[in-house]
């Protein structure tokens, strides 16, 4: 059942993991993935070319070191990519569910998370980690479970979308509901998919992901294939032919209506809303969080993280949080930043000296 | 004939006078509209409702007082508000131009200034004021006839778009030409208008005009007419209310071609590229300007400005060049900013004295 009461008869999810469970079981790692990810985090199958959408952090000697930790990720509720979401088929009418999902919330996609966990006999994790949307359900599973997680790791995530961030959402929502070929979300046995409005809606949000620096350093004003203006309409710039190109490649890989709902999740996600309901909560919470933001970021600036932390903060949670300095704006967590790296490696080797060898968790002084 | 070598063989321009020239010709104005404006700009035709889109800045007693000053305004070229553009008939064809009608500059934006000051008897100007693309029109305008220009005062403009600006332009273009009903351009006949594109992308631009702060004050997270939130893809924060208003009224007084004319001539736009054209053409410039940025403006933000001050002060034309503080984004330009106002007002004394009252124009110390 999900939190808005609504039920799914069945929900199956796609996971991969890597590394082993160690005896005790206190090995495990959980990653949350953001708005567009899968559960292929890490790795490869068999072609080197296309590795995991966070293999830069996650893999043997990396940060997340998958010779010493078990590491589970799934493709979130909703999703399109394994997990039941609108493009599975609904069995009580045998087609898919389209804008008939029901709406479901973070909670909801933590639930799923934990349900894979006791299927995989897991009942505690060392750390769960997520970027953006990812870290939104690491803080959400903190405070609703604390018993689950020893740590946290929360990069570049909001705990309270700003109008402007729903604004944006907005807007690409738009887009593809506006698309003819979008049919009401009905469009998958149709032929027709609404395309040219999701690849809008990731144009767009692909410039919020990038920081004014990082396109003027990748992009500047040069041109596409020419050194004198074409001076039209078609693709001139060359920061227009990567849009269009980040628009296209979408398309093969996901669907209209998970944008949609995956979007409209993040829009009301708003864990601190109630005090009354959530302190008590936080007082019961002994994770240990790591919560990073990056200088450039402006999808989900520092204050978002900020904001983060002064709550958790405000129950007296061990908080370690650090603004890295890198250019590449929201997409920073994707990249393999060497302070962003270093400092996830720091906390996932006190998380494996506390939580697997058993190192008492005394907060150190200051925090 | 346009910068491009194309021929228009018609050109009808809409434009509104307010005040009186007087006998000496020495006292005219000109106010360059930015990318969605019109001649309109002060006063009101019978509706003090519907005020000119600069109302508060020019009229009596304003920091463009038309007590004292001659003030012109014209649609521009390419525009949809009177003056001839993509929408006009083209008279080989007797159908509109559309996407026939040929691509401009701003420097022809400014040829179409500067022919119907001939047709009103003036040939110098005491001020060239604009905001946004209207400060684009008045650079080039200084750069280009240094002796029509008095003084100019350039507002939240910029010398060069980022690539983040042009990608924000390429994916409202985008909206437009892949709504089915944009039918290539020609859609002025068919009864079906690209309304949904258009709108998407005045919803999108929105955003870029707005603060993040002003939109915090403004919505927040607060719901629309509602206290719960409705847990749906329909309109349910106010922000998203806003957008679709701002959407939906923009096509009640503007055409989706010229959209796309007005910001492609905004990604072209470079003055300064080439130091060996353009310096020794800004040596004879004695036009002084004034160069106002808005803190808040992350659309053209002040390095935008900081570089068209670079550019000039590099040829020693004096400059006065203020950021000012206000919260509205790039909208500032259009509200009444007490510091603007007033930092208006005493250029616009300054450039009394001196144009109309012969003054001399002797440059102040530190400039």
């Amino acid at each position: 059942m999900l939190e808005s009461g609504a039920r799914l008869p069945h929900v199956e999810v796609a996971y991969e993991t890597y590394g082993t469970l160690n005896a005790d079981r206190t090995n495990a790692v959980y990653i949350c993935h953001a708005l567009t990810g899968d559960a292929h985090c890490a790795g490869h199958h068999g072609d080197p070319a296309r590795p995991g959408w966070w293999d830069n952090i996650i893999g043997p000697g990396r940060p997340v070191d998958t010779d010493r930790w078990f590491v589970v990720c799934s493709n979130l509720l909703g999703g399109c990519q394994g997990t039941t979401g609108p493009s599975s088929v609904d069995p009580a009418t045998g087609r898919p569910y389209g804008l008939r999902f029901p709406l479901f919330t973070v909670r909801d996609l933590v639930s799923v998370h934990r349900a894979l966990l006791r299927h995989l006999g897991v009942e505690r994790l060392a750390v769960a980690m997520g970027g953006s949307l990812g870290g939104m359900q690491v803080l959400q599973w903190a405070i609703d479970h604390p018993d689950d997680l020893h740590a946290a790791a929360v990069v570049c995530a909001s705990g309270r979308l700003s109008p402007q961030n729903i604004a944006f959402s907005a807007v690409a929502r738009e887009a593809i509901m506006r698309d003819p070929n979008f049919q009401g979300g009905d469009y998958y046995d149709t032929g027709r998919r609404p395309d040219a409005g999701l690849s809008l809606a990731r144009m767009m949000a692909h410039i919020t992901y990038l920081s004014e620096q990082s396109m003027r350093e990748k992009f500047g004003r040069r041109l596409q294939g020419s050194d004198t203006p074409r001076f039209g309409f078609d693709v001139d710039f060359q920061v227009e032919s990567y849009l269009h190109h980040q628009g296209e490649s979408f398309l093969k890989r996901f669907d209209a209506n998970t944008y949609l709902y995956m979007t409209r999740v993040m829009d009301y996600f708003d864990p601190f809303a109630d005090p009354l309901v959530v302190v008590p909560k936080l007082e019961a919470v002994k994770t240990r969080f790591l919560v990073l933001s990056f200088d450039s970021d402006w999808r989900f600036d520092t204050s978002h993280s900020r904001e983060i932390v002064r709550n958790l903060s405000a129950s007296r949670i061990p908080v370690t949080f650090r603004e890295i300095a890198s250019p590449f704006g929201h997409d920073s967590f994707l990249l393999p930043v060497p302070e962003y790296h270093r400092t996830v490696r720091a906390f996932f080797a006190r998380a494996e000296a506390e939580a697997v060898h058993g190192a008492p968790a005394a907060r150190a002084p200051g925090e």
